[in-house]
């Protein structure tokens, strides 16, 4: 059985650069399926779990910006797709999300593998389309190819985001012997050209003669992929002394001239007073540091938030101007139109430099456990490459350890731990340099199912920082003192990592402390036939301890700032 | 911070029934995970992987007969219970689904772990409720009070099935070291007595005149729990031969008096020609057989569907009469009120026998493969024990095999391989009895984070089929012909279960034939510190093969009847 629309939607995935397919097995889904793994321009893979399946095709969408196409059977197949679908939603990442269906007239018959998928991802995908379920009248041809288009074009304008075309299917769902998969390069495509938001000229000089009022001015980016446009202009405001430029870690725009400590000094009041913005320019998307959220909720100064268009958010209940075109262009523009008092920046850069400065020596005389650990292996790590980190602790820790070279990748939508190893195993998949994971236990083992597949990641490298818990529960002061700790909130799990890499035949180092981790290091980024992984044993309550005691170490150091 | 709607609601659960509660590890969700934690007569326990945590309380409820309590934080872990819960409707489990959320102001705002959870489970729960932010105006606390009892009501109210509340919370969420958990046995109780629908004297008039019009009369319950009056009735009505009763393994219903064997020789023409029904008569849930399934849509039979209430499937595409009763009410009254011709009744019955009497020499003349396997653990299960059957093939092996005298489960609701493990695990924790789970590989590894957890379950003992695939492509037609059957439909997978089961240390045994597989099963079900589980190895071709040969020697049987 080989349905026109189904080829000419996979014809027009090839045109409009859908290049990759991850599949999951199903029968239903067998006429989508085999067009896709038929055509000759799309790179199709298969993998079991549909939730790591769509992690992993969100890993690859991220890294090529454009649509990974995912292909499912009816039934919960589908539902497995969801919280990847609600990370691309607010990560804004492309995603194609295809699922097979019975048709209308066997909903809520008690058949097999049928549940109800029209508009199954709610308010988490840009667009739920349905195609007709068969194509008798001409129209009905017209109305696929129309939904094709739409869906593609949809994912892909900005801000981009996953859309989902749900595919009723009646049987027979094979080809026979004598049929061959045919596609149309002349199937009508509806180009898209994504036109950028610009400024007039009476915009800008609102905002020029705006901008007069404003002398203690700080840049918040929030996360994107690297942009060296982006980071020259921010280096030379910020080398002008114009503005103060704060980068957490997922924003990739960090440099030697950024304020990249500040989750160290901020949340102390003393200090704070020193540091009171009265504009603060956002654009990217979150933030991780809640020291500085907290920072800029209590703060008093207007925000201007710049993005493209969508809707803005206030993060920092303080939003009182929304400016509707691209990053690159404002900041060029405003580039020599900002100014900042010297004393705010020179706080901000003095605080900044001090943490630098200390910070390595605290570590060094610090014991052994997950922040010396995490601060070792980045040292090692190829300027070249991308880094993966988990939720939790793991962003934090590399939060705290200043500028990065490499790419920093987390998933910071919805800020779960359900996909991070699938994530970082997509990505693995569209590059050969190598990719970075770092992350905890319970993260790691949550999403065991990404090395569940028949793909070599030989440039996959998995930091795991297993302390047997959740550790965060220890850090902040609620849980910990509560008695259900340990079994309610760390939820103490007893696993290491060497029965996980003998079953999926994974390079595997387990060390205990600095020595070892050195000579784990030493060959780690050497190229190799599999993936490698270094486990890194701590005991979660020493770790809390550890980073208490830095912290208070930073707090003397700033007592009389 | 202790809230008072949120201990009334845990109270609530108590007194309603609700006992136990499966939590997930967040910090948002802490007054909720808190007062389950801390009520005395709640049994918690935690489980880290949502999509996990789910099916087991799906388990547990399946057994219980009442909602379990699942609790997790804001953010994609909602969306990790996608799948259970949709099982559960179907299935028509009750669940309680407590998520934890940011209060409204927050949505959207580019927030850790926020994303859309008003109404996140779409068409897949019978209610979802919202409670109050804050608590400031009574009629806020009426508000949380009232929806709690319509929660749990409606999670009960027949049809059973899940139900959901979300729960905005701002910080702080742990208690200070001087506040108790105090919970009101005064909480305002709306209590719900469930009534059963009843006949009218002219319903049943009614339908005893219609009655009369039938003479080849097949009952066909579909999916429940066991019901020794249903099997009594069943019983009475079939050795009279006042009609012919077909079981399905998941029915629970089977016995020597009833047809089990019906996928053998359904799907043959000149023997479905003997065995057409003038009028069906069904009630429970789904089916699995789909010869059986087929042969009721092409009959010209009539059919009457008998629920208590809720919307009436048309499964067979004949659907004449809804009766809203109970099935057993019905029976009673239909005992000894339907005749059906004697050739009918013979027919059926001598297929039936035929089949019974022939298989056990066919399959142990049979090369050793899963059917065989299957056939020999079968024989081995305790009689007082659950079976949980995985979906795709292990079910249909199962259902090959004649009258269960265990319970059978099978997460039919809608036949997905994502949370067998996981519902098998939850029966374990409600019973001291052995619980068998069989499966084959590509469900059991999907599901491996069932085991992710600190609870023993020393009564769980797991079969596993073994073919490195998934096995069912390769017995349907269409994917066998396919040049991409391996890597795209049953997608090999190297995994066996020994690092699996050292990890986490369950008892494992590997084999290969029925000589190994009878040492296996002599110790098997003996009582144990930790669980079971004996691989069988087999190729996924020669299983085909096996199984086709069967067919085959039953056809050449059946080519005189």
């Amino acid at each position: 059985m080989i349905l026109e629309p189904i080829n000419n939607l996979v014809e027009l995935c090839a045109q409009k650069g859908v290049n990759h397919a991850i599949l999951s097995p199903g029968s239903r889904c067998a006429p989508i399926t085999l067009a896709f793994v038929r055509h000759p321009e799309i790179h199709s893979r298969t993998i079991s779990d549909e939730r790591s399946a769509a992690f992993i095709a969100l890993g690859m969408a991220q890294q090529y910006e454009s649509p990974v196409a995912l292909v499912c059977t009816s039934g919960s197949a589908a539902y497995n797709y969801a919280p990847a679908v609600a990370e691309a939603f607010f990560q804004q990442i492309p995603l194609l999300v295809i699922t097979a269906d019975r048709p209308p007239e066997w909903i809520d018959q008690w058949d097999g593998q049928t549940i109800r998928q029209t508009d199954i991802y709610g308010k988490h995908v840009k667009g739920s389309f349905t195609f007709p379920d068969e194509y008798t009248h001409p129209d009905k041809l017209w109305h696929a190819n129309r939904i094709t288009n739409e869906a593609i074009n949809l994912a892909m304008q900005y801000p981009s985001g996953p859309v989902h075309i749900n595919i009723p299917l009646r049987e027979p769902f094979y080809p026979e012997k004598n049929e061959s998969f045919v596609f149309n390069s002349k199937v009508k495509n509806i180009e898209m050209l994504q036109g950028s938001a610009s400024l007039s000229d009476d915009s800008k000089q609102k905002i020029a003669s705006k901008l007069k009022n404003f002398n203690r001015i700080l840049i918040v980016p929030g996360q994107q992929r690297p942009n060296e446009k982006l980071k020259t202009v921010l280096n030379n405001i910020t080398k002008a002394g114009n503005a103060v430029v704060i980068t957490d870690t997922i924003c990739n725009l960090q440099s030697e001239e950024t304020v990249n400590f500040h989750d160290h000094f901020l949340g102390k009041e003393h200090i704070e007073e020193k540091l009171q913005p009265d504009l603060i320019l956002s654009f990217g998307k979150s933030i991780i540091s809640k020291n500085l959220k907290l920072f800029l909720r209590k703060s008093k100064a207007e925000h201007w938030h710049i993005q493209e268009s969508g809707q803005s958010p206030d993060t920092y209940q303080s939003l009182t101007q929304t400016i509707y075109c691209s990053a690159i262009e404002f900041l060029n523009f405003v580039e020599n139109q900002i100014q900042s008092d010297s004393e705010f920046v020179s706080n901000w850069k003095s605080l900044d430099q001090s943490i630098k400065n200390s910070l390595p020596t605290l570590l060094s005389n610090a014991e052994f456990g997950e922040y010396r650990a995490v601060s070792t292996v980045l040292k090692s790590t190829p300027d070249r490459s991308k880094l993966h980190l988990a939720n939790s602790m793991t962003v934090r820790y590399v939060n705290f350890l200043g500028a990065r070279a490499q790419e920093v990748i987390c998933n910071r939508g919805t800020s779960g731990i359900d996909g991070s190893n699938s994530t970082a195993v997509g990505c693995a998949m569209t590059t050969k340099e190598s990719v970075t994971l770092i992350t905890g236990d319970l993260a790691f083992f949550y999403d065991r199912n990404a090395f569940w597949h028949n793909y070599d990641t030989p440039n996959l490298r998995i930091i795991l920082l297993n302390n047997h818990a959740g550790g965060i529960f220890r850090l902040i002061d609620g849980p910990a003192k509560q008695p259900e700790l340990e079994e309610f909130f760390e939820t103490t799990q007893a696993l290491n990592a060497s029965n996980l890499c003998k079953e999926f035949d994974f390079d595997y180092n387990l060390v205990h402390d600095e020595e070892g981790l050195d000579l784990a290091l030493e060959d780690f980024y050497k190229s190799s036939l599999k993936p490698k992984l270094i486990e890194i044993k701590s005991n979660s309550s020493k770790n809390a301890e550890i980073l208490k005691h830095i912290k208070a170490e930073i707090s003397k150091k700033l007592e009389n700032f």
